[in-house]
This record gives structure tokens, sequence and C-alpha cells, in this order.
């Protein structure tokens, strides 16, 4: 079994280009490849407002229902803006594109990189919170879980690499059954709540714990966004959708429009249940059980359906990172195309994913997750950063593109840059909420910034303007090679001529170098071998040798040069160096190497040593052109 | 300042071949070279043999001393028998060259592995034992043990790449200052222990210790036999001086041969000197202070001479290293030589040493230094049972030769594989010393092997044999190489065709594929430019460009394939296989790839992945030769 062989068994047989359409996604596939990272965003938001709020004390915790309520509300206005987004640009790539074609290179640059930033840590952060989630359930395991993580990430990549539709159907089951899961509970706990049906009502213990700190005035309300930030991680990979509407089936913005309103409703469903149920039944933060399973277990009192959530709970966070592998290689692919990243990143693989985008996300992620020893607590400082960032500027841009629109009659069309946007009514009413939306995110952003800064977030701030100035490099460098090849005014004979010299460094006579002699002698009648001599034997000893083959030696010149040291590629590139300079200047000059192919790659490490170093050398030459004349030898070692 | 810059920085001027009598070593310094491991075995040689005895009570430390002059018989039957080995084998190559000679391919080879083995486990072991040393003295370097090893080993390292004659310069001062700081220690200590000069005598303490086994018979003699065999580490490195016979200043065979006499005299001053004075003031050995460190302190009363001594027994540990560094590669080179191992191990370097050899013993030390965290202890276990099947060889090996000799006439010369030899008196009496060495050193081996076998010393005797049969697969490969070069018999017109086509892959028409093209057409007249085309626009497109210059690609045939899938690398070697096969098989097919060369390394990941996918695929195929035609692209990155 060769190695495409092993790749056709790991990926699956090649789908030919123009079945792309056929890899499409329908919408329940799309929700679940999608929104993983939303949805999961539940097992810990309405946590994280809490946690917050309960510093002040667990009266406090009363806020958590109306700072849910605003989150939520920030989610209607960002899934707005982005439902617009997706109509107004149907190739996708959400923030970066809206940026682009709204506020200008470096805005998008910002965008793209804030998100990249955020799409791997999102593979970092979900993996190790599955991890944590597995190894509370088996202690034991708690040492290998920086390898678990990797193995997870392993395993993700390779359902991934394996095409969008496939691992669109593999993930669908975990998303939907911990929707399902945690809507029972929300139904059982509200009626039970409420009393329904003559409920049991659920046992509410009035635990109270007193304020940690007091605070007032500025104090206070620093608390309160605090907490509201906390509550907006379950905004985290809500833009997913804007970014591959190029996945869906078409007609493609309708799709992922209305698959982004599904999505919205379901994640909102149950962070709003959650909020309301918890608090309401008096549930309070604490290290060692989260608020969600703390819920279930009360209001199931256990059991098959309370196993059900836990299990689908670690699944879903293990998945959220999919969101990542779904949009980090597009978003790269973007880049890629408009040269601000390597161009290889826009490669479509066998399967019709990114797969260079894929593996690279993988590796980057597996290296953050050694880093930190598959600690997701520590990497939640970094976390959710970026994607404020870029949800405020891609409303920035949906601002700008509806004050254009603004402009247009009834049946006027504009062409922008990279779309065509026709009269629509109630500009202004979405301006609006667009500039609302920017605000609140770019506050949000500044809140997670600083509350966050000295416990990593810096390295967010770092890491975004070093990303940018990485894409104008590789932008710069692919102008000017494009500059460099550009045929415009190209005229035949400026081209660098050929000169009519071969150079054949040879160690010895044998049918590997007549073979590479013979083949000089095929595009040029002054055929040079080269040859260092290091002792009068060895100089008489190549000659008698020379001499034995006039059919192939007779025409070339042997020029020998007498060296008293063993650095014998001196001379040789000094010869050619001069050959290159002075005879034959500015004309591209061909150097001949013999070369060693042994049938095992392991006898390697036995040949071609100095024929190795040679090449490596003459690399950096300008007009030297070295041609491997291959000499198989069929030995089994 | 480039690389060459820095390689002469680092390693000094090049020396000329020519030179290379200059660079050998007198004899002052020839014995700090290769004596530092043999001498520096006096640091715990009189340790390992009361390690074992105490095990039978303190009083069983009486029996130190005869075994120590058991020890010291049976080196002096060792040097006997090298000396008259470096005086019929003056190439070098010790135990290798005469087990050869005499015994045939198989016991050189294993003498070699069994050198081999040991130079690169004396490297491990010196160095960790300096460091032990080093952090003795300051405990708070435990932890930073592995990375001060390393450290040791690259200066070891580049010590030797300067050069022999510089490295035993350098190395002259800490081995003779050790010498004579243990005999000034010795020399206070007897007149202190004689009452000489009425000095004043030393305080014996009469410290006993119960037997920690009371064993008879059997036992007792294998306790014994243990003991002997602790004390035989005393003779590791004393073959070291046969292997570099052609290091020595001329008449080689004589100064080694002197150099030898002498450094065995001083190893076992000291080694009978510390047995005899440890013994007698009633040494115990115990965990905490090494004996030599306790003789020392006791004679001396602490004090200058004791701090001397400590730190030059630390340094000379240190280089005991160096013995590894002027064998390995002298062994590996004549193995390389006679086709057993790489050749390019026989190449010497810019100041004349075996620098490849040295690199390998380097890396190869290194790792096991972190494989065993730099813990010499550990390592022991292995360590000396190479040297004595080595020694046991190389004394068959004279056995045999002098039997040889026997049948000489006086005035008759015999001419053997290797050398030559002449008539010789009292030839029986070396073959019976030579017989005994022999029979001793291979029992010394046994017991060496069968004590520490569960500890670790399997593995040596599992990595001999594996060296073995990996020297036996290196010669044969390069055999049938030879094989398959012969010129022998060799008719011209046998050698492989060059087909008249060249194919030129392109993906665009630009600057760097028209200069590919232009290149392949001046070499023959039937250039096919083959492109892969996934898209009509993209064909039309290159048939556009492509008509744009007539002059270069007038005389072209443009070959392009309409391809589905996005492994655009299939159909072009499908083309290039078949061309080969079919239209001219069995002849040599060229194939030109236009590369990039930015000016910068970084930027390559940016260009060329086609170009040297394609490159590494067709590697594989026999009659195919690839041709970069390099574009410079002058780009600031």
């Amino acid at each position: 079994m060769d190695i495409s062989d092993l790749k056709r068994m790991l990926i699956g047989e090649p789908f030919p280009t123009s079945q792309e359409i056929h890899e499409r996604l329908d919408k329940v596939r799309a929700l679940a490849v999608f929104a993983s990272d939303p949805i999961s965003s539940n097992a810990y938001a309405t946590e994280a407002i809490m946690s917050v709020l309960i510093v002040l004390g667990s009266g406090a915790l009363s806020l958590t229902m109306p700072l849910g309520l605003a989150v939520a509300g920030l989610v209607t206005l960002v899934v707005f803006s982005y439902i617009q987004t997706i109509m107004h640009y149907p190739m996708g790539g959400g923030a970066y594109m809206v940026s682009k074609d709204n506020l200008g290179t470096l805005p998008s640059l910002f965008a793209a990189g804030a998100l990249l930033t955020d799409y791997i840590l999102t593979v970092s952060v979900s993996v190790s919170a599955g991890v944590r989630a597995v190894t509370s359930a088996f202690p034991e395991l708690f040492e290998y879980r920086v390898i678990i993580a990797l193995t997870a990430i392993m395993l993700i990549t390779w359902i991934n690499l394996r095409g969008v539709r496939e691992s669109g159907t593999i993930f669908a089951i975990p998303t939907y059954a911990f929707v399902v899961g945690v809507w029972v509970v929300l139904v059982i706990g509200l009626v039970r709540y409420f009393g329904f049906f003559e409920a049991a009502p659920i046992p509410v213990f009035e635990e109270t714990t007193p304020a940690v700190v007091s605070a007032t005035g500025f104090a206070y309300v620093w608390i309160l966004l605090r907490a509201f930030a906390g509550g907006c991680t379950a905004l985290t990979g809500i833009e997913a959708i804007s970014d591959g509407v190029q996945a869906f089936k078409p007609p493609e913005s309708k799709n992922a429009a209305k698959t982004m309103l599904v999505m919205a409703v379901m994640a909102m469903s149950l962070f709003i249940g959650i909020t309301f149920l918890s608090t309401h039944i008096g549930m309070i933060p604490h290290e060692g059980e989260s608020v969600l399973s703390q819920m279930t277990r009360r209001v199931t009192g256990g059991g098959f359906i309370y196993y059900w959530v836990q299990f689908f709970t670690a699944t879903i966070l293990f998945l959220a990172a999919n969101t990542g592998y779904q949009d980090f290689p597009r978003v790269s692919s973007f880049l890629a195309r408009d040269l601000y990243m390597p161009r290889w990143l826009q490669n479509r693989g066998d399967r019709l994913v990114f797969s260079s985008g894929i593996i690279v996300l993988a590796a980057i992620a597996a290296l953050i997750v050694i880093v930190f020893q598959a600690n997701e607590i520590a990497m939640l400082p970094l976390y959710a950063i970026g994607v404020m960032l870029s949800f405020s500027l891609s409303q920035t841009g949906m601002f700008r593109l509806m004050g254009r629109i603004a402009h247009l009659k009834p049946g006027e069309t504009l062409r922008t840059q990279v779309t065509e946007v026709h009269y629509e009514r109630n500009v202004m009413w979405k301006r609006a909420l667009n500039a609302l939306g920017a605000v609140v995110t770019f506050t949000v952003f500044l809140v997670l910034l600083f509350t966050k800064f000295l416990e990593g977030a810096w390295l967010v701030a770092v890491l975004i303007p070093v990303l940018v100035f990485a894409f104008l490099t590789v932008h710069r460098h692919y102008e000017r090679v494009a500059e460099a090849l550009s045929t415009k005014d190209l005229k035949a004979e400026e081209l660098t001529e050929v000169a009519n010299v071969v150079v054949v460094p040879i160690a010895d006579v044998h049918r590997g170098t007549l073979l590479a002699l013979q083949y000089a002698k095929r595009f040029s009648s002054d055929v040079r071998a080269l040859s260092v001599t290091t002792s009068d034997e060895q100089r008489e000893r190549l000659m008698r040798r020379w001499e034995r083959f006039p059919e192939v030696t007779s025409d070339i010149t042997l020029v020998t040069i007498d060296y008293d040291y063993r650095d014998i590629l001196r001379p040789i590139i000094r010869y050619i160096e001069l050959l290159n300079n002075e005879e034959f200047s500015n004309k591209l000059t061909t150097v001949v190497v013999p070369e060693f192919v042994p049938e095992h790659q392991a006898a390697r490490i036995l040949h071609n040593q100095t024929a190795n170093r040679l090449r490596s050398r003459l690399k950096h030459y300008k007009d030297i052109v070295i041609i491997d004349v291959p000499f198989h030898i069929d030995s089994k070692l």
C-alpha cells in the first residue's frame, strides 16, 4: 500500500471539481456545522454572568436575568446585521468582506486577523473544555489531558478533511441531541416552576452568600459591565454563517439567512431559558459543578435526562471546535485570494475542502493546547476578544453600506468593489441598528480587553497587529513578484540568454558520470568535465580512465584542478563563478550534476553528500541552471 | 558575515593537506590527548574494587591491594600486547586492524563495533561524571545538569574540530596538573605513613563495618571476580594510542610505543599508589564522598593541594571524553575506508581532523546524555564491556600473528594482508603472554556482561551485533553500487540514450515560464509545454497569453489537459509517464521545471509548492531528468 492508497482510505475518493455543488450543505446539516459554537456557549454563558455578579453577594444574582436580556438584545442586533451582510455579500467572507468593501484594506485586515485569532482559540479552548468535562468524570485521566486533547484535534481534523457534507452529517447528531435535551429540561423546569399540570414544584433553597466587595458608583457599573461582557461569550461563533455563505446549497444567501435566523432563535431560547430558570430556582455558581449541571439535576432529579444533557454537553463542547474548522480555512482562502496569505491556502483538496487551511489550523491549535497544557481557563482571557472587534468592524461597514444604499432611488443599482446592491426600503432604520450594534460591540470589546488585559488579553492585542503586519508583508511580496514576472512590455530579446556551455563536475569516471557527460553533450558543443584532484596518483588514474571511453569523452574538455585542501566544492564553485561572470556574463550557465538514486531512501545517507552540498550552494547564484542526471541503483541496500 | 566567515572564526583557517605532517602530535601532547581516559580512571578505579568488597565487611578491604596488583598485572599484559600491535601495525586501527589481518572480517567488525560503542559511552559517561563533580560542589545546578553536560560536549567538540594539535595543547594542562597533584598527595601520604623525615603520622581511624553478606565457596569467588572486574575499569582507554598511531610525528610507531609505555607507568603509579595508601590508612567507600577525595583530605588535611586535586579531578573526568573524540573518528574512518560505514566518514575537514566522525560522535553521545538525563551511574553498566571484548579479540589476533612470525627464519619477511613483519626473537614468550591476556580479558568481559546484564549490559550485547549487521549491510550496498557503476566491459553504446524531447509544465505564461521555455528550446527541437486547465476561462486566458510571444512559443507544442480535480500533478505525471514509457521508452526524458527563487528564505513558503511536489514525485522515475530553471526575484520580501 503506498501513500496515495493510505490517503484514499483516510480521506476517501477525490471529488471532481464540478461536483462542488453537490457537496454543498442543506440547512439541517449547515446548522449543525456552523452552530456548534454559539449553541455550545449555553453551557457556560449564563454562568459567566453569574460568577461576576456573585462578588456582590447572592442577592445581586437577580440582575442576571436583565443582563441576560440585554445580551439577547445584542444578539438580536448582531444577527440582524449579519443577515443583512449575508444578503448583500452572497460570496461570504463576513466581516472581512464587509470591511474591505466599505472601510478599506487596513480595517478589513484587522477584522480578518481578529477572526483568525479567534477561530484558532475556538479550537484550542473548546477541545480543552471538552477534555475538562471528560477528566471531571474520570479524574484518573487528568494526567493524559494533553494527549486526549491532541487526539480530539486529530479526529476533528480528519473528519473535516473528509468533506464538509460528511462532517455535517456526523456533527448533526450531538448538536441536535444537546438542543433537544436542554429544551426538555427547560420545559420540565418551567412546568414545575409555574406549577402547570399540577406538577411537583422544584425545591428552591434560598442560600445567601454575602457580598465579597461592596461596590458603589463607578465600581458598581464596572462590575455590571464585566458581567455583561461575560454574557457576551454567548455571541461567539454567531458570525460563522456569514463567512461561509458559499457552503450552502443555492439559493445560498436565502438558505444562509434562514439558517442564521433558526440558529439565533435556537441559541437564544436556550440562553434565556437557562438564565430564567437557573436564577429563579436559586442556583448559585460554584467551582465544583457548572450551573447548567446543577439546574438540570435539580429539575430532573438526576437520571436519564441528566446524563443525556451532561454527555451531550461534553460532546458539543468538543464540537464547538468545528466552527473554527469551518471558518478559519474559508477566511484564510479569502485572504489568500487577495494575496494577503500564502496562495496555496486557497487550494481545495481531494474532497473540495480547503485542506491546507484545515491542517494549518490544526497545527496552530495543537501548539496552543500544548503550550497551555490543555488548560482552557488560562486561554479564556484571550478568547472572544477578537470576535467582538470583528463584530464592531463588520457593523461599521454595514453602516457605511446602508449609507450608500440610502442614496439610491427605486430600481437603481450600485456596483461596489465586490458586490451589487439595489434600492431598499427602511434603510435609515437598518443603519441606526447597525450603528447601535457597532457601538455596543466595540464597548464590549474594550471591556473584555481591559478587564482581562493582564491575564493574557495583551497577547491578543499584540497578536492581531502582528498578523496584520504579516498580511501586508506577504501582499507586498506577491505584488513585487507579479511585477517581476509581468510580461507587460516584455520583448522576447530581453529574456536572459542561454550560454552554450555545460559544466559537469565529476569525481571519477564510471557509468554514472559517463551518463551525465553523454547527456551534457546533447545540448552543448562546449562541455567541460571538471575534476578536483588532491594527489598525483588520483589525477593519473582519472586520466587513464578518461581515455578509455573516447566515444563519450572525445569532444569534451577535461579540466583538472590540483587542490591541497579537502573542501573540494570551493574550487568547483570558483570555476563556475568565473565562467558565469566573465566568459558568459549575464547568460544562463548550465551545470550537470550526476546523482545516485538508490532504491532505498535509507541508502541516501551513503551517497551524494558532495552533490547535495554543491547543489545547495549553487542555488544562490542567479544565472546557473542545475541539472541532476539520475543514475538509479537497483540494489536491495 | 556569511556562514563561511563564521566557520573560519570558530574552526580557524583551513590547513592544506600537505601540511598534515605538521599537525602531528609530539609525545607530550599525545600523552595528554590519548591518556586522559586511562588516567582519569584513577578517580574511581580503586573505589570500584572497594565498593564490591565492602559487602563482605570492612575486613575484606584488605583484599583491595592484591586485587589492585592483579589489575596492574593485567594492565601490563595488555600494554605489552598493544605495544606489539603498534610496532606491527604502524598504520593504526588497533584491535580492528589486528583482528582483520589475523582473525577475519567478522571478528574485526565485532572489535570495531565494541570499540565504537565504548567510545560513545566514554563521552557520555565522562561528561556526566564531570557534571556530577560540578553539581556536588554546587547542588543548585543539579536541575541544569543536562544542559551543562550538553554544553560540555559542544565545547569539547568545538576544540576537537579546531585540530588535534590545538586540542593537545589545550588538554595538556589539566591532564598533567591532575597527575602531578595526585603524585604530590601520594608522596606526602607515603612519607607520613612510613614516618620518613619524622613526618607527622596520618591519623588512622579503625572503623569496622559488618559484612552485608556472608559468602563462601562459589559466591565468595564471584564477589572477588566482580571486584576484580570493577578494578578493570582502570583499563579503559588504554588501547587508544594503538588506534591513532598515525597521529604521531614520525617515526610514528616508536613515538607511539614510547608514549604508551609512559602512559602505562604514569597511570599504574597512580593506581597502585592510591590503592596502597587508601587501604592502608583505612579509607572506607561511602556514598557521600569519593575515596580519592577522602584520602586527599586525610593526607593533606584539606587546603590548597586538596582543592587542586578536586578541581583537576572534575576537569579530567570531563576530558576523559577526549579519548572518545580521538578514536571514534579514527576507527570510523578505517571502517569507512573499508566500506563498512558511510564513505564520508573518511573525509578530513578544514583542520585535517575527521570532522564528520567528530560530529556524529557528539550527536550520539548527546542523545545518550539526554536519554539518561546525565546520570552516569545508570550508564556505567553499559560501559567498559565493549573495550574488554576488543582487548580479547586484539590479543587473540596478536597470538595468531606471533604464530605466523614464529615460522620465519632470520632475515625473512612476511607480507600479511595489511602489514609486513620480520623475523623476531622470543616469539613464543610473546605468544604466551598474548594468550594469557586474551583469556583474562575475555573472562573479565564475561564477568562484566553477566554481573551487569540486567542493569543494562544486555543493551550492549544487543547493540554490538546490530552494529556489525549494519556494517555488513553498508558494505554489501557499496559493493553492489560499485558493480552497477563499473566501467569494466562497458561499451559506450550501452549507455542510456537521451530522448529528443523536453516537457515544460507551466501554470501560466510569465517571465519565469518564458525563460524556462527558451531554455528548453536550446537543447531540443521537440519542446512540449504542458498545462493543466481546470476551467474554460483559464484555458482561454492561457492561449491568449501564449500567442503574445511567438518569438518564444512558435516552435513549441502547447499541450493542455482539461482536468476536473484539484490534484493537478496527477495528469502531469501521467503524461510524462506515457511519454517516457511509450514514445521514448528506455531513453532519458527531460522535464524542465520553472522555479522561483526569492531572495529571502522565509518567502519560500509562498512559492513553488507545486514545483517541489512535482520534483519529489518525479524523482522515483528511472529515466527522467529534472531541470530547475531558476527565476530569481529580487524582492525584499
